[in-house]
């Protein structure tokens, strides 16, 4: 029963004991947009004991029904800072003002941009228009959908712009990359800053292990949207973490298995015209759940 | 990015793997107002691989700018159905036919009341009006603030009724009560059905260990509210479980010690006049720290 209350303000407190020495580290290792005064809020980075640091972020297509500054109003809210920024919150022509204007409000609500993406490359012009977009918004990491026989000339944007690609699978219908294995067949051969951008839930769609799948992306594991479905089949939806059929700390293992150092973007598409109270419980599972497995033992 | 997104259904499929068993153990554990139905439902629920099996509830105190119909539709949407209904929904004075219309209203939502509370009583009348209402309402257990001289009037209505009684501890501000260890003092030698119900928010603003208070209660337990605050101090606001200052793995482990078999309350009071997010954010963290400990090692 009634604990005074507090008068709105939704930052943690600085107090949390586990995850203090995680944001820089887990920053630099996701390649993040970087603003100094975001990598010392540790509120959403979680330190194993014995394994890496990580932190939360959210990718930003399940904003679709919301604008930029909705999006970072509820970025605010579960106390996730990290984006990933998506065409339906900044254009991939947006004038350079606009792209200006876009990391300003970023940064002025305390959030940062740790990548770009999911950003679609189907035509040689879609590379070197992507790729400009990317350099021009100070993206070090951008989450992909490439036609296959487009590699060889993003791998040469790559090495021009030193911009890390994590192409994204998206299950049973993607001809190309249904699951993270169908990507490295395609990509270890090339530059090893082109990996796999891990969708959890498309890979269950799928039919396959995601935590097997982690461990089989290795160090090409550049990016992860965590997401958890309710059936391991092709017509499996989006639910909140937890209530699914994905075994999440299995998947943890697994991360800490390839020492993934990026970010886990929280993904949920169930109520995406709603999207507040289930994101909210998608952020406290993965908190929790960390939490529940970084405990002494 | 897009997963098929499902069409608006909160519950959960039942396929989670860990936790399918636990159901119906917690809720005669909790000695719940059980409905069958509610009692097979396992997505609220949570069993450790070595310890006793928990159900997940919402206190209701929190719900007090909302009315019965918003509590169960945010009951729902969290999908946590067991609920500690308090006066603010259901007032003590309420007639026999107010009562029955309020326990249909919750029925009718899927959902279920785990007991009744906090129910002060602070004169003798208050006493026999609090069992006549409990009676009434159907509860077997009751959270409750109780005046010490109070205790043995208390005694002979458990006895005469067969309820249970939880006393609260709330905080350095309670004269009486403000930890479970002052609670155990004045009820070690009454009928074991009086007891604790644990609100470890409070206990923190006291200075106390909540995992420490816990093993203090042993079998004296009967529930527990569990509560995130922002500080180990009378100052501490309560926050989003997992944001705040508690081990929450700790007490999770105490709760294993002490072979507790009730209800984890979920209480969350930081953002009373919009609830939802918050709560969610609550369950979801209670959810996923269960599922982390739970992890096969």
């Amino acid at each position: 029963m009634p604990t005074r209350t507090s008068d709105g303000g939704s930052r943690a407190p600085a107090t949390r004991r586990r995850f203090l020495a995680a944001g820089t580290a887990a920053l630099a290792g996701a390649g993040a947009f970087g603003t100094p005064a975001v990598a010392a809020d540790a509120s959403s980075d979680a330190k194993s004991k014995s394994g890496p640091a990580w932190s939360l972020g959210l990718t930003t297509y399940m904003f679709k029904e919301y604008d930029l500054a909705e999006t970072l109003a509820m970025a605010r809210r579960v106390d996730v800072r990290r984006i990933c920024l998506r065409s339906n919150l900044l254009p991939l022509d947006a004038s350079a003002k606009q792209v200006a204007a876009a990391m300003k409000q970023v940064r002025d609500a305390g959030c940062e941009v740790y990548g770009g993406g999911v950003i679609y490359m189907r035509k040689p012009d879609d590379v070197g228009r992507a790729f400009e977009h990317c350099r021009a918004a100070g993206y070090t990491l951008i989450s992909a959908s490439i036609r296959p026989d487009l590699l060889p000339l993003v791998e040469k944007q790559v090495r021009a712009h030193d911009i890390r690609v994590a192409i994204h699978n998206h299950g049973p219908e993607d001809r190309h990359y249904p699951t993270p294995q169908t990507i490295l067949e395609k990509v270890r051969r090339l530059d090893k800053r082109i990996g796999v951008c891990h969708d959890t839930g498309h890979t269950l769609r799928a039919g396959v292990d995601p935590a097997e799948a982690t461990r089989a992306c290795g160090d090409r594991l550049h990016d992860v949207h965590l997401k958890d479905v309710d059936a391991r089949a092709a017509e499996g939806h989006s639910v909140e973490l937890g209530r699914g059929i994905m075994d999440i700390p299995a998947l943890v293992d697994a991360l800490r298995a390839v020492n993934y150092h990026g970010v886990l973007g929280v993904e949920y598409e169930k109520h995406m015209d709603d999207l507040l109270p289930g994101l909210a419980e998608c952020v406290g599972y993965a908190r929790g759940v960390l939490d529940g497995m970084a405990r002494p033992v």
